[in-house]
């Protein structure tokens, strides 16, 4: 259901399959084109979703988190980002660029810590209510390749997440893929090992095919 | 289900009823009886727990909260007890005494909040997974009485849900009544407006009743 006038992009894939560095570029490419843009991030985006950012992948000792609490802390931080700033944002007719959102959840918490999948879909229902991206770019990237770019990353302590084993990775991947296939209509498969300039005219042609022309 | 050797006592009731009292004086006789007691609270109760409680009654702004964020933040610290504490602990045996537990997301955010019963109840099954509580002690005391306790506490700044107006503690008496009729067998509801020493031994008698006879 289209509640807005805005365009909500959101960028899923593993860790290290450059989210970040495309969303940068794609902003850019947005803000040449006029449209007034808003990033934002999941877990975050909020006050009180950086505070809850904090506990999961922040420094406090949370290795007794279990999957159960760790799920239901991202879809608390969703649930607050939707309603305070997604759906006033788009609103005022803003194209919203989001690092992750709900395929997130289904991918890390359902499909590689394998929750059950109803309550996974229920939580993730009531979490962003009737808000879905327009279009959600996953950029994939094989799981040893994310594994090693996050041990290159400089001045950065890998978080809980990042250092879970190459099987943990592995699942991740495989569960993008499974998603992309699924849902074709909303999700975008790029070529995330491709170089950085290809890759983002990959992203700009999936967002240009579908809102402007 | 029965999956465990312990007692799950949880204690319900408006801000002020006299749980936190009840609960030490029924930790009491316990004691007595020489069972080995454990007494914990929600939210809270484990290292993410006393986090995320931080949160949701701490000092910091969050007067943006949403409905669901809070449900979501209160599932969370129910999911990491269930399963860092609770069970362990009642397979050891022991009586556990747990200030506000899946009753309280139930009146609160489903009832006095208004959230839709169907997600709500999801959303508590999956944090308790299998875990009921063997008895729910509920002292009731009337809301303008509640609303009075409160605001006599000394060197208490009332938080966020305490701040509450009248119409929403009316709200939550209504609720725990209703799910008291609802739930004979689990529920017990106790008149809290009584003397201390009345109430308590009608808890115990509760409690006797069920456990020791």
């Amino acid at each position: 259901m289209k509640t807005n006038k805005g365009v909500f992009i959101t960028f899923e894939g593993c860790e290290g399959c450059g989210k970040t560095t495309q969303i940068g570029l794609l902003s850019e490419r947005l803000q040449k084109a006029n449209k007034q843009i808003l990033v934002t991030r999941e877990p975050g985006g909020t006050t009180v979703g950086e505070m809850v950012r904090n506990i999961l992948i922040g420094s406090g000792d949370i290795s007794k988190m279990c999957p159960e609490t760790e799920l239901l802390l991202f879809a608390a931080c969703r649930a607050q980002l939707v309603r305070e700033v997604l759906i006033p944002e788009l609103k005022k007719g803003k194209f919203i660029l989001c690092d992750r959102f709900l395929d997130s959840t289904t991918v890390y918490q359902g499909i590689a810590r394998q929750l059950a999948q109803g309550p996974v879909k229920a939580i993730n229902d009531f979490a962003v209510g009737n808000l879905m991206p327009d279009l959600t770019i996953v950029l994939d990237i094989p799981s040893e390749e994310s594994r090693l770019r996050v041990q290159r990353r400089v001045n950065s302590v890998p978080d809980r997440i990042e250092r879970e084993s190459i099987d943990f990775y592995a699942a991740v991947r495989e569960g993008y893929l499974y998603l992309a296939k699924e849902l074709p209509e909303r999700l975008v498969l790029i070529d995330g090992s491709k170089d950085v300039n290809e890759v983002s005219q990959a992203v700009w042609e999936a967002v240009e095919t579908r809102f402007f022309k």
